[in-house]
């Protein structure tokens, strides 16, 4: 690495983000490796710290959807060689905690001291920066980086399985899905229609999406799912008529806290998780991949802003409902959907909307939180050549 | 049958039950049998129609555990035959609609019309007359009894295969238990005892049991749990202490709605969610048997009233907890807890505290319903006998 | 029934059957229907007793894929009523011994005395009569017939659901499999083809298929599989290198006792299962719904006579493989595939080769024993109509 | 480390193991610890390689049960610190591979090239020296190293957390085996009762166990399982009828492929195997941790020699049964059974028959080799102390 600096897109304050020359990262730990970054993704919870709703700090370089080239190796490193192409979860692991041990590499206790849970370029995630930039730096790499095939296939379909479509996946996989089973799918973003998605590759009989924005249902119909635009009836009511009168077998919440009520005006905390106690059949499952957070300050109310939420639990019990919540695990899922999008099963790029180098990057950043001229879902290419 | 009488406990009104002579129940389908009850037990949740706290009309017969004899057969019953000694899951269940096949008969959805299950002796659970009295009518026989071995051995602790056994049993599998983990029951009623006891008989390495009865904690204390009074303290600081330092793996709420404050006076439906919340740790799992009710007349808040409950949910979900509710699916279990009876390595009837006649059962309600003399789990024998 | 007879195709000996003139069932318990069929399909199985290489006794009615519309219900019968249309499992179960309960319903015990699982028109299997006739006589009917539909359409997928769809899907889910892992089937026989077909709607991201007729792997093909031909190299072998170089997760045996060699003349009983312990990967899992048996006097060997089977034992322990085995529990799978046909995400039908009448059964035993004129799969409507 | 040598028992030829003085071990890897050894355990695989059995090489330090204190810790290494009291399990895994990542440590493909699956000390399965000395180096270390409670309590039973206690779990696991169940134990050795003493803490309702020696089969019963001679009668009958005339539901297997027929004399590879197809009802599953190899130049006859097993395949069949194999994957279950240990639920030393220190281990490896002196579980304390 002849050039010791680097661009990297820095969060500067509420509604201002920044492309500019920061230092490469180095390698800081035996199994570290850095990764030159050819893709990284803009995600919907970058515009949290965006907004400034977050405790999120100036100077923090966003991007926790990254994947490149295997650029520098520490010593430590077994399994990867320079020039391997890889793609990282947002989820930074150590590996060998007992979390990781089992799986749960969301939950991993090693990386962000007192907390279960770290990632890139995210507040209160470790600290590990983000890869909206050049390079990024990469902890425990022979974990965290799945290796892909060799060039440029697939860059727009890879670059979803470091978020996305495993996190969409885990959400149908939470709701204790089985194949032949229906299940509906609230919110068609990027995660919904990947939930959706996911339930369609899993051999769903049918799959319902509720949202109410047009192209959103539209992309959902085209995948093979059921529309249902919940501004125009009762959700439950539209669904259960559409499926011959039954009640589905399975439901996920692909919306969070932030959550809207029928008129789509104001935030209803508890609309999507009382919908799928309605809608889902006793002895059905829930899934729950939708962010809720323990405090937020800018709820609509005091109980939700200490992550409360009231819900028809006697309903729940008396229909023997389970649900299962959780950020994803996107190592349980990565290699297999990988797979998928390597044998041609799956091309989960559908949901990409636009393509950019890093200089676009801050008015990307502006028009995709503002939701104009149909940014859904950003890719970035910090050293471009695509 | 030379007789065409029998004598039933019944409800006459609040806090009133009176045996009384009654019509001998008669076979009404060919899967029927008719059932000379050798023992009935009295169940906390008899006390709510007793207390006058649900619909229950005046006329029905209490008692979903229960046991005997065969006695008659209808033509189609195949498996069973006259002098059968049987046990009948509290669950009335048909055997041949998709839960049932799907091992979900607590959910039946052929006995109870309009509804997802039923039970004998219970308001709002079908057409089913209770066997707190000299015989009774087992539908869909072959399906609902199961056979034990003939004789009088073990009276005590297989009546309590109908209903509490199972339910302890079924708590700490919805919970996601697994052999060495820890696991904390809240409540030490006999549910609750039923649940640490299986957690025990399963290869947990700690049972934490939470109460405030002196009694009910020893008797935990005396299974090989570990006692915490929520009296003295916090509950959760408690177990965490004892755990050193850690959260559980595991909990079980065997408490339910009617869930009292640390001060134990009043109502405060989600104080045991929300500990459980708190006292499992990330990854883990909450199972869910206690009741809770869509719709409770009695309850301390509006909210409440309608079964809803508040919980903290952002906290539910930044531990990626998973949680499970429902009754018991009564035949999943009861026939290899029986085998553990039978073979000696289980030995569920320390929980019971009265063995009476039927014509003992009106004070034994009023006792237990008062908590005095130390009623905490009553068996009736309505044909004498033992 | 105005009529006492019907017209049924019976078996009366070796490479004989004929369409007879039989007296129609009757109700014969109260759980019993009549079932006036409209569909039955002929088994690759049948023709075993065809060749007369079973113990079955010539009078026997074949048939045990069967489906038509309820014509008599017997006073037991709660679920069902007169016009309903229905699909019945080729196994016969009772819905009420243990395994049933446990959805084990190939193996009941209460249908067969003496031997855990019954079926319709198969030597060996029970008292049960093959709806390669007009009526069949359905045993606990709530339990054993699966509604469908009224009218007439997708009945050549419907037919499927009796035995072959999940039977195929059966031999996947043994296996272990879970989507997204690569897998490979032995056999593109129907059932075969079945099995690599639900493994793509179950999302796997290969599928290859293994035989040695070109239009069975022209069929494979089609469905979104990797047909492999045997006869042109060693069958491992080309799986691997169509792999990328990896062995495949899970393998599943469509085949059974009668396999043959990689020249294709002799039998050989161990080769598939040979090859799937070499070509499932370490950890891998393998399903075995091909049929194996104890005893076959047409072995080529005095051990394959008795059953016994040779395997690289040694090796399945050194990967640490699973392997599971059995008939097919088509309970636990056709209420699901029934509803992937309605929802148009599965067409199984594209197996069938020949719609025949009765009056053509005859014929067409001849024609699929010798495997001329394409008949593959047969199915028959006996009372015309289609 | 004043001192650069260390002493260390060396295999020098069959029937030869000689304590010497070698290099004390060196940190090789970022990742490595080096540990001083407190107990080592004698392992009935490791007299395959002292009998000249196997292709080890003189100059092998045996030894794949080890535990110790942390003495030296290299650059990468996150999670330990010096002091620590840490077991590993005899599986060398790196914690990053594809088997790794999903629990299967038995079969890591990232520690012994060309191969899935590495070992401390044993022929063939990677270049890792054994710990029957007085220091070990241990790769991967924070992921191979499992923590215990500081001091000397429970020396006796953490060290058979290693191998053997796991292993009996994992036999017991692999089976299928759910709480209430009945099993069979076929082998009464130190990891045959590791697998009945699990199936007790897990709550089976039966456990048989089968072997010969009487101060085995003392042994099972002392833990409450039901010895069974196969000297003095056929197994299978004796279990049936023990069990009331019922099959079990599992069985496992904890002899392997040395295996001897009724009268003890000669081997009989598949003798264990066939009795388990004959006692597991149908449905039920085996599990087979016993050794069974793809090569056994001392096998009775050509078959076995390469690995090859004769099963009744068509019974297997006909019952439906499962099987599974494998070595044990010990990170999956070391930690549970630790915690079982501390909270005084688990106290699996009752199979040590011998403690010792180096110098006489030499001529334990005779002893127990020749079955005498009631050798059965030696453990070594290579820096005495205890």
């Amino acid at each position: 690495m002849a050039n010791s600096t680097m661009k990297a897109l820095n969060y500067k304050g509420p509604f201002q983000v920044k492309v500019e020359d920061v230092d490469k990262p180095q390698l800081e730990h035996p199994d570290d490796i850095i990764v030159r970054v050819t893709t990284a993704a803009i995600c919907g919870s970058d515009l949290h710290m965006y907004e400034g709703r977050t405790a999120a700090e100036p100077g923090i370089t966003f991007g926790h959807e990254n994947m490149g080239i295997v650029e520098e190796l520490g010593a430590g490193v077994t399994l990867l060689q320079k020039g391997d192409r890889v793609v990282m979860p947002f989820n930074v692991a150590d590996g060998r905690c007992r979390n990781c041990e089992e799986g749960r590499t969301a939950f991993c206790t090693g990386v962000n001291p007192g907390f279960a849970g770290g990632a890139y370029g995210y507040v209160a995630m470790g600290p590990y920066r983000g890869g909206q930039a050049q390079y990024i730096r990469v902890p425990y790499a022979d974990f965290n980086a799945l290796k892909l095939p060799a060039g440029k296939e697939h860059e727009a379909d890879f670059i979803l399985l470091a978020d996305i479509f495993p996190t969409g996946w885990h959400g149908v996989e939470r709701s204790g899905f089985q194949p032949g089973e229906t299940i509906a799918v609230f919110g068609a973003g990027p995660v919904g229609l990947m939930a959706a998605y996911s339930a369609v590759l899993r051999g769903a009989s049918r799959v319902f999406v509720v949202d109410r924005v047009p192209e959103r249902l539209q992309a959902a119909e085209k995948i093979g799912c059921i529309p249902v635009d919940f501004t125009k009836g009762d959700a439950v009511d539209q669904i259960v008529e559409k499926n011959g009168g039954d009640m589905v077998d399975r439901s996920v919440d692909a919306v969070g806290y932030q959550a809207v009520d029928k008129g789509g005006s104001s935030e209803q905390p508890n609309v999507v998780l009382e919908n799928m106690i309605r809608v889902t059949r006793a002895c059905g499952g829930l899934g729950i991949p939708g962010l809720y957070v323990p405090s937020d300050p800018g709820a609509p109310d005091d109980a939700s802003a200490k992550g409360m939420i009231s819900l028809s639990f006697g309903k729940l019990f008396e229909k023997g409902l389970s649900l299962a919540t959780g950020q994803c695990n996107v190592k349980k899922y990565n290699r297999y959907l990988r797979d998928l999008i390597v044998s041609g099963k799956a091309k989960p790029s559908f949901v990409v909307s636009h393509e950019i180098g890093l200089d676009d990057a801050e008015a990307a950043y502006d028009k995709f939180d503002r939701r104009v001229d149909g940014y859904t879902k950003v890719i970035i290419h910090p050293n471009g050549g695509f």
